[in-house]
């Protein structure tokens, strides 16, 4: 027979702190903290697995019975009181305690063990009927509701009654006289409710408590948690009992909760709160104002000293930020918890950081202390914590960040009114490519519709602005130029105020700071001044040392790539040429080309777009001097870059000479039905092979260019789409032919690659052809998802987030790599192109580049970079320093 | 060194027919000829590899002019002639023959080694000074032309005058005086053009005939001819020279042509067409008319008995039916060429049936000797091949067939037109699945938009009815209810015919004739009184016993049942049920359905739908009685069943008691911007759970009542887009517990299999997840095909054809699978899934189920079953057969 009961006790404890699967975390630390020595009130915990056999078959091994009652008699026996004793009898605490800790979301009793003759006893004892008979309400109150599902406002009426009645402001002021009627009370309510006597024997009712708190696994709120949190069904939750303490006992008691750092800023100061004479609940109940931990010294001075010596002990020993709570009764101190504290990202970076200096933890340790999601929150202005304003709606945290500024409602004002110093959101009903200048200009965009991987969070990502997308509620006018939510209405011109990091919308200006960490690389703040900031950069850096996954970015303009740079990016993994299009006046002479009727009216068009393009590949040259810049060759549908009706329309109409029946019927004819499986990619440039010579020539002249002035030009040509290697060999021949000619036109040469995206099932599938071509890959997982899931991202917000509700996918793909099936191509495809060139350098260029989980897949595969959007290149580099550190 | 010359003559040759790849085909007929001893005149050919090498490199292996000396000396030894020699000269042809024979498409050179001394010696051997001449005038034109570039219209231009001159009224009334200055006139004509002399040696002029030989290798129409025809570039064509033999030399000489059987009946009787006193050209030329080959024996009896025993011995020896050429000189048959005679599809299978009876192939030869894709030629009404009409404007044949009819442009007028008996043309834009019914109206449909898999070319060749789609040249204007194209304007109500087999429009009624296999099946022909169908019945019954692929049918109405079964179907591999809401009214329950606010509201509309869905399955089960039934469950994106403005949407929301703007809004809500990969497939039955449960209701009450009627019902519902095992999952148990629930309500029980169709990547990469839960997979090789590639059906056009010209794919990947990608992914999943459940049923439900080469391959991957259009279940029946006696 296995053992299912552990005690802890007397300064020996069954279990300790590793054994967290077995005990779950709550009651692993118990154990650990009896074994050395710390003043812990004796109990015994109950095995997770247990919850997950009483769950599944509704029942509990025959044998435990025998179990708990010998614990029981061990308890006894340590706390010297006997359970249901009329003179001194043990009361417990029945408390959850997972594997992983859930605050809050599972049921807890207090007080357990207590009856009508134990109420004497302790009264007796205690020297105070009022308390005793207090924690019997209590008791009652909590069992009544949580074992027997009794409606806790039931209580709370019949409570209300006895302060009325008794003229008490509040409960503490209720004599024990209708404290002893209330329990009366309380009794029958329970009775004429349920149709049975709460139980009065204390062994009935501790069953009774250890089944409610298994039950309360499967509460809605735990599940959901679980589910939010990605914290697996199983093991379920432990259950603890342990003696009741009681720091009501008199102004020689007390209770408190404490963190051994700062949980806000890392700082590394004890740091807590405690009440006199006051038990747990009291604490958290916001009744009284806790007084901070470092007056415990004038009144509780013996327990504070011993917290002191307790809270280093423990930090020292577990070896992380401790958040503890305790109690003390007649002034001996009790530790009721131990668990590592829950922080700020702030606060885990530099205590991480600080802890490697102080000998504490090793720096790989500190690397794998931090979760790189989380990073982002360091570089995004926040909302200035001490506003309270009330949210107006919220959607979809597309882009963290927060950002203020008057609501606009389409790009080209935007841009003007950005123009004339105006701060502005863009809020569109959803954003497409031809707002792009608008999201420039804009501080943040809100839409209505879309999903976390839209037009508008994409590229607000990819910028590192604030955006708030699929914000449902919202009814966006774009006529009357206005929203609404409910009731009120927002006119172009008034403020909002968006927090990125929640999805949370306000009315109004709401004042916003940017972080210490971009303060500093701005420049606006010495490093000196910045803990933060000095402890996110080293740590960043040990993460360097360890990752062997290079990380780039995704920038496609000079400015992006600085950004990318002063964040650590090692290259640019994914250059789109097409957002140079929309820039300003280019969109015409892009526009002339698209519609042109033949090779020389494209060829005109182009000749006007290649002097542009090749300066913005100087700058980016420029700013990526020395690291590899991988262009893409125009990608998107054409039809992108095509205006949709309106003035836009006439104008064009204009420049082109043509009437707007002719125009209309010219862009109707580029619509597709499916465009993102439609004249895309490589398919332009095999149709129009003069566009692929533009683009390559103004890629090769501006590197000839640059490496003219010294500089360190890597190009690397991407041919966008391919489907076959005969795709991919088309246009290489076209772009080498290109290559010689500019470099013995300008007697230079430049060394370049050429290669290929592989983002269609059919190109992974049969890499080891592309791969006899192509000098690296780079994988588009975002087309890729697309593709092989069948699942468009524009349209999937129809049901995706139901999918990942009901768990048919376990994450949005989109967000998080689909390692079973996408992840199975790449693998695949990584295996085909290595066995056929060895050398073949390959990343990935999607979304999924910045996330971690997907980074760690990247990194076992053994990919040689990722790149990501330039605000994810440090959770980027974090998460590959991790993947490498877990890996080894 | 490799022999790279072949002689043959005197009855022996040094090649075979078997040398095909060496000899070409026609050089290693005539090889054969001789061995077998045939009269053929003496000759040599160069091997095919030759050609090769001069092409890439521009000459010849050194040693080949002392190889083609030494052939020459035999030549002349065995024609007792000299080349060059001005008595008795030899003259050859210079012939091309590559290993496919390409008629027509490359040189030819006759009458070479004729110069002014050599004509001298033939005028005086033939006492026939104007044949002499006229022949020597013809080398020259010829000569000139092909080997040195003179455009041929100069040479006519000259010989025009000459018989203007001359008053002649044709070529062979010219004196010869008028021939002789006709000589000197080309001779300065080439002299003045190329700047230099036509050769007068004869060695020389070989040479200059045999690289123009090999150049004609490489022009347009050649290249064209080989990418039309999917043959390879390699080997090039061999060099055939051979003596001339003369069959204008007076009334006892002659020429023809003749098919040992009938190539357009396949009837066995001896067929062809002679000219006295004529050369080969003359019968080509058809300046006179021939005789039937019958009257030769009147004309030229000795030559004509020869003939008949060399006929009779050729078809023997080389086991089909020959096309022969041959000449008579002086009494004496020469036989020029023998190969065998390109036939219709009738005739292919008359003949291939019928020399199985004459013990001269086995019926396995038989069953490989038809093109399995010509079958359909035999099915689809014809045009009466005796008019001349010429035609308006040529799409893409999308469903072969002929059909007449007044054109319509719209499906609802073509519906009430055809209700009230009109034979209507479907004249669209392009279709969509709005245009069902009318498609179900028309006699054929016509679109300007569209490729070979566009909806209408989908739709019409399920149903076995002509389509012409893509017809760019046309200009529908559907407002102005007419079509242009050019100058003609076609207005609704006009007559027009479709030749969906060449892709021909022609304005008017032309009229067709029923194809007699389909008069058979129809019941208004006996069987015995058509040959053709009996040997094609006996044909696909030979590969029915030969093939281990079961073939079904995909259809979708009863009637579509029955007509599948009578062409040989096994079973349905796909009933989409999509198609039934289009039918009459349903459409306005399914939009009610698809428009609910909620749950109620869809139960509501889907209650009216189910006894509809329920009928129909009845009438479905009932004509497949005792052979499975694969239902598709709910698949399209729920926008498509939507009304898209004008007078259906004033009704629509009437009848749903919303306004117009209200409706429009709905409407728009449901667009998507990819639906390919949007909101459909499983995943409607999962959002919408309750449209499955209704389905799986219809399906079972369905097949519970005809089971009652004693009729054995194999149902096997199909959860189509599923991406991972947990959507169908999901599917699985509403489908299994709807099944339950309609069973013991009924008291019966019917087996039933539940299984998925494989359309994404993903399904087929996580195969062995689904085939744990799966009773049988259905590739859906059309959308596998788009997620695949990327390539949207819908959207292809813009630049699938050019890929296929250019080479970049080698077929529309959406008619040929694509092997390499797509059937790399099916046979991953095959794999996969038969090593979790060995007996995993699977199939193919796609297009390519009904497509020879995709059908081998599924063969070869080992599939249970194709499944294809009902036209195309005989394709698929004999290709099945191929690719098992291919694969044995």
């Amino acid at each position: 027979m296995t053992q299912s009961v552990f005690f802890f006790g007397n300064g020996t404890a069954e279990g300790s702190h590793e054994w967290r699967d077995l005990l779950g975390g709550k009651g692993g630390n118990l154990h650990e903290m009896t074994n050395m020595g710390i003043p812990v009130p004796p109990g015994f915990t109950l095995a997770t697995s247990l919850c997950d056999t009483f769950l599944r078959e509704g029942s509990f091994p025959p044998s435990l019975r025998a179990e708990v009652d010998a614990a029981l008699r061990r308890l006894e026996a340590a706390a010297g009181r006997r359970f249901g004793d009329a003179k001194n009898p043990l009361l417990v605490s029945v408390r959850s305690g997972a594997r992983v800790s859930m605050p809050g979301m599972m049921e807890t009793i207090l007080n357990l063990g207590l009856n009508d003759e134990a109420v004497e006893g302790l009264s007796a004892q205690s020297k105070n009927p009022r308390f005793a008979f207090d924690s019997y309400r209590r008791f009652l109150q909590m069992y009544g509701d949580v074992v027997l599902g009794v409606p806790s406002h039931r209580f709370e009426s019949l409570l209300a009654n006895k302060r009325m009645l008794s003229g008490a402001t509040s409960d503490a002021e209720i004599p024990v006289g209708e404290l002893r009627a209330l329990v009366a009370e309380y009794k029958a309510l329970v009775r004429h409710t349920t149709g049975r006597e709460l139980p009065m024997d204390p062994t009935e009712q501790l069953w009774g408590a250890i089944e409610a708190v298994w039950r309360s696994w499967m509460i809605k709120r735990a599940v959901d948690y679980r589910r939010v949190n990605r914290i697996s069904e199983t093991p379920g939750t432990a259950v603890n009992v342990m003696a009741m303490v009681f720091g009501n006992l008199g102004d020689d008691s007390g209770t408190g909760v404490a963190f051994t750092r700062n949980p806000s800023t890392g700082e590394k100061r004890f740091y807590g709160e405690f009440l006199v004479n006051a038990q747990g609940e009291d604490v958290v109940a916001g009744t009284r104002t806790p007084l901070p931990i470092e007056e415990m010294e004038t009144k509780l001075p013996a327990a504070y000293g011993e917290l002191i010596r307790v809270q280093k002990l423990l930090e020292n020993h577990l070896r992380d930020m401790q958040d503890l709570e305790f109690t003390v009764e007649r002034g001996k101190l009790y530790m009721l918890q131990t668990r590592a504290g829950k922080r700020t990202v702030a606060a885990a970076v530099r205590i991480a950081h600080e802890m490697v200096g102080e000998g504490l933890i090793t720096r790989e340790e500190a690397v794998l202390r931090v979760h790189p999601a989380q990073l982002d929150q360091l570089l995004h202005p926040v909302l200035d914590p001490d506003s309270a304003a009330r949210s107006l709606c919220e959607g979809l945290p597309a882009s963290p960040g927060a950002a203020s500024g008057m609501v606009v409602f389409d790009a080209d004002v935007a841009e003007r009114r950005a123009a004339l110093g105006d701060r502005v959101i863009l809020v569109r009903e959803e954003t497409t490519p031809e707002d792009f200048h608008g999201i420039v200009a804009a501080r943040a965009v809100l839409t209505a519709r879309g999903g976390m991987t839209s037009h508008a969070a994409v590229v607000a990502r990819g910028m590192g602005k604030c955006a708030i997308v699929g914000c449902h509620t919202m009814d966006v006018e774009v006529d009357h130029r206005r929203f609404t939510v409910g009731d009120t209405t927002i006119e172009e011109g008034d403020w909002i105020t968006l927090d990125g990091g929640t999805g949370q919308v306000f009315a109004g200006d709401l004042p916003t700071v940017p972080s210490e960490v971009m303060r500093v690389i701005g420049g606006t703040l010495p490093a000196n001044d910045a803990p933060v900031f000095r402890s996110y950069d080293e740590l960043l850096s040990w993460a360097d040392d360890a990752r062997r996954l290079r990380v780039r970015a995704n920038a496609d303009t000079p400015n992006d790539a600085r950004v990318a740079r002063s964040f650590g990016a090692e290259g640019i993994g994914l250059c789109r040429t097409e957002h140079m299009f929309f820039e300003g006046d280019r969109i015409t002479p892009m526009r002339e080309m698209i519609l042109a009727h033949d090779e020389p009216g494209r060829r005109r068009a182009l000749e006007k777009l290649l002097p542009m393009q090749r300066s913005d590949f100087e700058g980016i040259f420029e700013a990526m001097a020395g690291c590899p810049v991988t262009i893409r060759l125009l990608d998107p549908p054409l039809h992108e870059f095509l205006p949709h009706g309106g003035e836009e329309t006439k104008l064009l109409a204009r420049t082109l000479g043509i009437t707007r029946p002719e125009l209309n019927r010219l862009v109707d004819s580029l619509r597709e039905t499916n465009p993102m499986l439609g004249h895309r990619g490589c398919r332009l440039g095999i149709t129009y092979p003069e566009i692929t010579e533009m683009q390559a020539r103004a890629i090769f002249e501006a590197a000839a260019q640059v490496n003219r002035r010294g500089i360190v030009v890597i190009p690397e040509v991407m041919i966008p789409l391919v489907a076959t290697v005969k795709e991919f060999d088309h246009q290489r021949r076209i772009v080498d032919a290109v290559a010689r000619d500019v470099f013995s036109g300008m007697g230079t040469d430049v060394p370049y690659l050429v290669g290929t995206m592989i983002e269609l099932p059919r190109a992974a599938l049969t890499a080891e052809r592309i791969a006899e071509r192509a000098d690296f890959f780079s994988f588009g997982t975002n087309d890729l998802t697309q593709t092989t899931l069948g699942l468009s991202r524009d349209d999937a917000g129809r049901f995706l987030p139901m999918y990942v509700e009901k768990g048919i996918l376990p994450e949005d793909p989109f967000r998080v790599l689909d390692q079973e099936g996408v992840g199975q191509l790449i693998a695949m495809a990584v295996e085909k192109g290595r066995r056929v060139r060895g050398t073949l350098k390959m990343g990935v260029c999607g979304e999924h580049g910045g996330e971690p989980q997907s980074v760690k897949f990247f990194h076992e595969i053994g990919l040689d970079y990722v790149s990501c959007s330039p605000f994810r290149v440090p959770i980027a580099r974090l998460a590959a320093g991790q993947a490498a550190l877990a890996h080894d």
